[in-house]
């Protein structure tokens, strides 16, 4: 009998080992606790750790009290949700999208109305169409950079139009960013929270950036609002980890940020490179966008490709993959996501020979 | 003009920093990063870093998927909450209760029964008159040790007599323990969690142990009910804290924690020791027990005194307090909690000083 394949996941949206600055965070922490052991170690408010709050209201050109530092941004995104969404109420999001934030919202009763994604992100004119049909949205869910799963950004003119059309209609745009530091090719581009004059709440993390484990991502939005989600957060938790946020901010303010981000969007780009060159070689009849930055690639397949028995010829040889189905509002079975951001580009190769394998195989 | 007078906090309860171990805390992190950079930076799940679920497991006498671990014991009570008690479900409270506890349950629409508590503890034969009244409870909200915020802690016999009452009448005991460890006169009582089999949940924290600021909390019971709040957990906020939970597996694994207990006990008996001992000086016309453990004493002054006049001739006086109607579900406005967990023994001196003359200026 032969040897069981070793395993390679394609299906974890985190980051492997090897891109996190131990070292940086074992200093960081030593710094924190060194500096502001009171305001590590002693409880702190809802509104998180302050000198983090204040850099992170610096980077966004807002006032401190514009920011809410969480544990995590998922906790952001619950928090908001909570605040903002009730059941019945109306709830534009992206199709697909983030399976996690999919749920928390039907988990709340919202009534999602799904518009679909383009390589420039979500359509305008689906995104209108909903309104136009009579539904009034409390929210649009939107993820602009490297989209999870599609691997797509929202272009410059579709943040543009978007805004306008939530300040002509009185909706709330959730801009959901957690991988914006992480583009590695193109330029920047500006977020919709920028455009706007309180139509957009804009949610980002330092999972992508420091690291998952710590659990710190934040909230920026008007003083109104944000007040309204510390009230939530206090209720809730008193606070979130201060050892953590001062760990972060010693992080962020000690150099280590900078040096982080770029071995992590190196590394990146080597992945996503080695992954669209070995589908482009082994599996001509998939299409895929390249990544311009993030996580995530994701293929589209042959209409009429089963994609359960497609994951099921995948697990069959030791590869790991996420459904496409899994992120959708409604079935539609011929695409998968590919995670690169926890493999190596020889794992990243292989996992392609197994991917082209089982797809031969249906 | 006289200087104001610097204030002195008899309101929050907190730990000072002098009775956090922040060398043992920094070396603790230091171990942690070194030894598990992958479980401290890597996404956890939601039950909470692995070593340290094993240890409470350990030390609790349970299987380790009875355990999980959260952001600080408030975010577990606001899951175990979520999970067991809906709108319109009866919920037995102490009267004194922690006010954030009923907050939580408020917010939720329980109907909260309040049961008073005597010097050894709630009362059962209160608690038996609500349960023959017609009502149903899903749940009683039990602090026995060192209560927040009457300081007293429930006696042996009523542990043992209320595990029958849920066992009978079928309701579940939550047994809120954050303070357990701090008891620095009298013997340990045993827990209402060992003497149950499933009528009991158990909630206790390293906030007083280790420190607040790191917001690491448990909850042990069924494994059915756990599985449900890790479900719950993991659509609020993937996994808590693996940095904070590493670095207190690290810190109680390493010999810091009992080091750190016997600090923080000896410091609580001392300023708990001289605030009675002012007390019986300066205010021998007010009633209260002296505390065994823990971070409060309970003052009773004579029915009638107005708690609001008196909490404003304290303020005005540079001596922050807390109203005991914070913490009651009705009007009883005689009673003031002291925390002494926060303050050195000179505040404390001159903090009964300032507190007389409050009194007596009413």
């Amino acid at each position: 009998m032969a040897a069981e394949p070793a395993p390679i996941s394609f299906a974890r949206g985190a980051p492997s080992l090897d891109i996190i600055d131990v070292e940086g965070l074992k200093s960081a922490a030593d710094r924190a606790f060194t500096d502001d052991p009171a305001g590590s170690f002693a409880y702190g408010t809802s509104v998180g750790y302050l000198p983090l709050r204040s850099w992170i209201a610096e980077r966004h050109g807002v006032a401190e009290n514009q920011v809410l530092v969480t544990n995590g941004s998922m906790q952001a995104d619950a928090f908001l949700f909570s605040t903002l969404v009730g059941a019945g109420d109306a709830v534009i999001v992206e199709r697909p999208s983030y399976d996690r934030t999919l749920g928390s919202l039907r988990s709340l009763g919202a009534d999602l109305h799904a518009v679909d994604i383009e390589p420039d992100g979500v359509s305008v004119d689906g995104v209108r169409a909903v309104l136009d049909s009579g539904v009034t949205p409390t929210l649009a869910h939107l993820i602009p950079n490297f989209h999870n799963p599609a691997g797509y950004s929202l272009s410059a003119d579709k943040r543009t139009q978007l805004v306008a059309l939530a300040r002509e209609r009185g909706f709330t745009i959730f801009e959901d960013d957690p991988y914006v530091e992480l583009r590695f090719t193109g330029d920047r581009l500006p977020t919709m929270f920028e455009q706007s004059d309180g139509e957009v709440v804009y949610a980002s993390s330092f999972s992508k950036t420091v690291c998952p484990g710590i659990r710190v991502g934040y909230l920026v939005g008007s003083t109104e609002l944000i007040g309204k989600v510390a009230a939530l957060a206090t209720s809730t938790y008193i606070s979130p980890s201060m050892v953590s946020q001062s760990i972060v901010n010693a992080f962020v303010r000690g150099g280590s940020y900078e040096t982080s981000i770029e071995t992590v969007k190196a590394a990146l780009a080597e992945r996503a490179r080695v992954l669209s060159e070995g589908l482009r070689a082994e599996l001509p009849e998939v299409e895929f966008v390249d990544p311009e930055g993030g996580y995530f690639l994701w293929l589209t397949f042959p209409e009429g490709t089963d994609g359960d028995a497609l994951f099921d010829a995948c697990a069959q040889r030791g590869l790991a993959v996420v459904k496409g189905s899994d992120f959708l509002l409604d079935d539609a079975r011929h695409h998968l996501r590919l995670a690169y951001s926890g493999v190596t580009t020889s794992q990243i190769s292989e996992g392609v020979t197994r991917l082209a394998e089982a797809y031969r195989s249906l």
